[in-house]
C-alpha cells in the first residue's frame, strides 16, 4: 500500500486541526483512496510536545528537518504570514516537494512566483483552505466549473467581519462594543485591522479572481474599504428599506476590464446573501451555462479549515500514486494562458447607493441636497428624514438613488459636503444590484 | 494537443445544453486543460439535423455507431429512463469507453453493476449531473468533504417540486392549480410523479448515500412521500409557526444504521433551506470536521445540467491524459471497502411532528385528541383551533408535538382517526429537528 508521508509547518490552531483529522479519519482515507496517509514530523518552534494520540509524529523545532527529510512527500505550511511562510514554501518546492498552504495574505502577495516555481519544478501547490475555510470553494470552481466563463463572484469571505455585522444587526449593538466581546470571546484578533477592515477579504478575492479569470491579481489591487464607519442608524435604515449590511467581495467580469472590490454592501433581504450569519461564509459564482452557484460553510476554525486541508493533502497523494501531479493547473487556467486584464476603476462603478448625511433639521435641507443629485444626474429612490428634534440638532437624513456612475456621486457628495447644513461627512454605502 | 473525442448518445434538452457548453467554451477549456475536447459524434433515434454552429459534428441514428468506433475515447448518454440507456451504456464500458450519465434513475436502480462493470473494464463513470443540476455537489461530496464522516444529508433536490410548493406559499394556490400551470410552461412533465411523489428526489438521496457511506442502496429503500396532499391550509399554518414546507431527502448517520427518507417537511424559517425558492436546488452535508456545508444552484435546464455534464467529460478526458484512470473511486470509497449498512425503520423515528386533523366544531375534542396523545407520551408543544363555523361545520385543528417516536406517532394517530370527532384523515408532516 502506497505510504504518503506528510511534514507539518507550523502546529497553531489549523495545523493542530490538520493533525486531528488526518488522525480521525484514517482508516477511512484509506478505504477511499488506498493509500496510508500521515503526519511523520511536525516542526514548530513552540510546541514542547505532543498530545498522546498524536505520539507517533516527530515533533522538532526546526523546519528544515522536515524541508531535509527525502521520506516526505508533502510539506504543509500553516505558519500564516509572510515570512519564514515564504521561504520555507519556496525551499520545499526547490527539493521538489508538493506543497499545501492556508495562507491567503501570502499567494495574495506573492502567488505568481510560488506558482511559476512550482510549476517549473512539476509540484503541486493546494490552497483549498486559503478561501472560505472548510467549503470546497477553491475545486468548486476550478473543476466542478470548468465549462463556465465566470461572469461574477461575490461573497462573505470573513467571519470574524460576519460575526461582528450579525451581532450589530440582531442586538443594535455599536460596533466597537461587539468587536471589543468578539476579542474578548476568542473570534476576533488583538489587531482586528486584518478582518474589519476588508484585508483578509481582499486577500482572498484576489485568489478567486486569479483562478476565474486567468489573470495574476495581487489584493493592492482591490479597492477594500472595511466595516469600521457602520453604525447602528445605518443597519437600522437599511431594515426599513429591507436590507441587511454585509462586508462583501465583489468582481463582475466586463471582458476587457474586471471589477474588484471589498466593501460593505446594502444587501436586498430576499437574497441569500443577506441569510448568512455569525461564522459563516458564502461565495457566490456566476457561470455563464451554470447560472447561480452558492457554497457556504464555516469560514475558519480548527476542525473545518483542517478539513479542507486535508482534501489537499489527499488530492495530492492521488496524484503521486497516479503520477498524475499537475493533471489539473492550481489556478484553472496554464500559467502560460495567463493574460494582464485592466481592473476597472472605482469611478466606473455603476449601481445604487444608500447616503446617509447628518444635517442641520431646518427648512430646505432636503431641496439643496436634492438639487445637487439632480444636476448630477443620480435619481432618487426614496428618502428617509426621521428624529426632528428642534432647529439645531443634528438629524440623519437617508437617500436611496437608483443606479448612478461613482464618478458622478463622488462630484455630488463633495458639493453636498460644502453646504452649510451638512454638519458631518456623508456615509456612503453601495447596494447589491438585483442582478447579482 | 492531445485530442479527446466525445460520442454524445441523445440530444434532448441536456444533450443540446452539452453539446452547447462543449462548443461556446471550447476555447477556454483548451486554456485551462492543455487539450482539446469536442462532440465527433451525436446519436438521437430523433434528431434529423444539427444547428449550423455544430454542423462539423456527425449525427447518426443509431448509438451503435458511437460504441463502435474506435476513436471515440468517453461516451455521454443522456438519453434518460431504464432502456436503452442501460444496455448503451454497458456496451461502452464492454467496449473499454469512459461513460458520463446524467441519469439519477438508472444509477439509483442498478447503479452497483454499472459500477462494478466499469471497475472491472477499468473505465471512469461521471455522474455529477444526476444530482443538484449544474451544483458540483458529487465532486464537493467525494473530494471537498474526502476527510470527513458524513453525519447527515439534508436537500431540495427536484426543482419542480419546490417551484410548486414555493408558488403554492407565495400566492396561496392549490397544488393541482400550480401543477397544471407549470405542465402548461414546460416546467412540469405530463406525467409528474417523478417530480411530486418525490421518486426523483429518492434516485438522486440513493446516489448521495452510497457515496457518503459507501453502501449500496435503492431508491426502494428509501421511504418516499410526495407533495400531494399538502394544501394551502398546512402552508398557511406552517407561516404562522414560523415555517417553510420542503420536500426533502433526509438522510442521518446513527453508525450501525442511516436514515433514508423524502417526505414534505416543516423547515424552520431561519434556515437556508426554508430560504431555497423556485426551481433552485439545495444539498447540506454535516461532516464531522467540517461542520455544515451548503451547496445551491440551479438543479437542472439545459445548460446548468450541460455544464456539469462537460465538467465530467474534462474531469475524465484529464485522466486519460494523465493515464491516471481510477485515480478517484467513483463513489467516493473504493467498491471493495462497500459494506453493507442497516437502513433506519420509519418507526424509529425521534423528531417533531405537525399534526392537521379535521374535526367537528364541538366542545372536548381537543380534550379527547390531547388525551391519546399524553396517553402514548407525545408531549404538545403548540394547538391552533381557528374557523368556529357553527356546531356541523369541520373545523382544523392543528397540533405541533416536541419530539416523539413515529411508532407512537402512528398509534396514537390510528385511534384518533377512530374518534367520532374526526371527520377526515390526519395530515401528519415531519419537522425538521434544530440539529440538522
Amino acid at each position: 500500500m502506497q505510504d504518503i508521508k506528510v511534514g507539518l509547518i507550523g502546529f497553531g490552531t489549523v495545523g493542530q486541526g490538520l493533525a486531528e483529522t488526518l488522525h480521525s479519519q484514517e482508516n477511512r482515507l484509506t478505504k477511499r483512496t488506498g493509500m496510508k496517509i500521515g503526519i511523520k514530523t511536525i516542526a514548530d518552534t513552540r510546541a514542547r510536545a505532543l498530545p498522546a494520540h498524536l505520539e507517533h509524529i516527530h515533533l522538532t523545532q526546526d523546519a528544515r528537518d522536515i524541508l531535509a527529510d527525502p521520506e516526505i512527500d508533502i510539506v504543509v505550511e500553516l505558519i500564516g504570514g509572510m515570512e519564514p511562510a515564504k521561504t520555507f514554501l519556496l525551499e520545499a518546492i526547490a527539493a521538489g516537494k508538493h506543497v499545501v498552504t492556508a495562507n491567503k495574505a501570502l499567494l495574495a502577495q506573492t502567488g505568481s512566483e510560488i506558482f511559476r516555481k512550482a510549476a517549473e519544478k512539476g509540484v503541486a501547490v493546494g490552497f483549498e483552505a486559503s478561501v472560505g475555510g472548510g467549503i470546497p470553494v477553491i475545486k468548486a470552481l476550478r473543476e466542478g466549473l470548468v465549462a463556465n466563463r465566470i461572469l461574477a463572484i461575490s461573497g462573505i469571505m470573513n467571519g470574524t467581519a460576519n460575526y461582528i455585522l450579525s451581532r450589530m444587526t440582531d442586538e443594535g449593538i455599536p460596533f466597537a462594543e461587539v468587536l471589543a466581546e468578539a476579542q474578548k470571546l476568542g473570534f476576533a484578533e488583538a489587531d482586528p485591522s486584518y478582518d474589519v477592515d476588508g484585508i483578509d477579504t481582499a486577500h482572498k478575492l484576489a485568489i478567486l479572481m486569479s483562478m476565474a479569470y486567468g489573470i495574476h491579481i495581487t489584493n493592492r489591487e482591490i479597492s477594500t474599504e472595511g466595516i469600521r464607519n457602520i453604525e447602528p442608524v445605518d443597519i437600522e435604515m437599511a431594515r426599513e428599506f429591507g436590507f441587511r449590511i454585509k462586508l462583501l467581495a465583489i468582481s463582475r467580469n466586463h471582458g476587457e476590464h474586471v471589477e474588484a472590490r471589498v466593501h460593505p454592501t446594502m444587501v436586498p433581504g430576499d437574497k441569500l446573501l443577506a441569510s448568512i450569519n455569525g461564522a459563516y461564509n458564502a461565495i457566490q459564482f456566476k457561470g455563464d451555462c451554470v447560472g447561480d452557484i452558492l457554497l457556504c460553510g464555516l469560514g475558519a476554525g480548527k476542525m473545518p479549515t483542517g478539513s479542507a486541508v486535508a482534501a489537499d493533502v489527499v488530492d495530492i497523494a492521488r496524484d503521486i500514486a497516479c503520477n498524475s501531479v499537475g493533471r489539473v493547473p492550481p489556478l484553472s487556467y496554464q500559467l502560460s494562458q495567463f493574460a494582464p486584464r485592466r481592473i476597472t476603476g472605482m469611478d466606473e462603478l455603476f449601481g445604487p447607493y444608500y447616503f446617509r448625511f447628518t444635517v442641520k433639521d431646518e427648512p430646505g435641507v432636503l431641496a439643496s441636497i436634492a438639487g445637487v443629485l439632480s444636476a448630477q444626474g443620480i435619481s432618487i429612490a426614496s428618502v428617509i428624514q426621521k428624529g426632528r428634534r428642534g432647529q439645531e440638532a443634528a438629524v440623519p437624513l437617508v437617500i436611496l438613488t437608483h443606479a448612478a456612475r461613482e464618478s458622478d456621486v463622488e462630484q455630488a457628495l463633495t458639493r453636498i459636503g460644502k453646504l452649510d447644513a451638512v454638519l458631518a461627512p456623508v456615509v456612503k454605502i453601495r447596494i447589491l444590484e438585483q442582478e447579482q
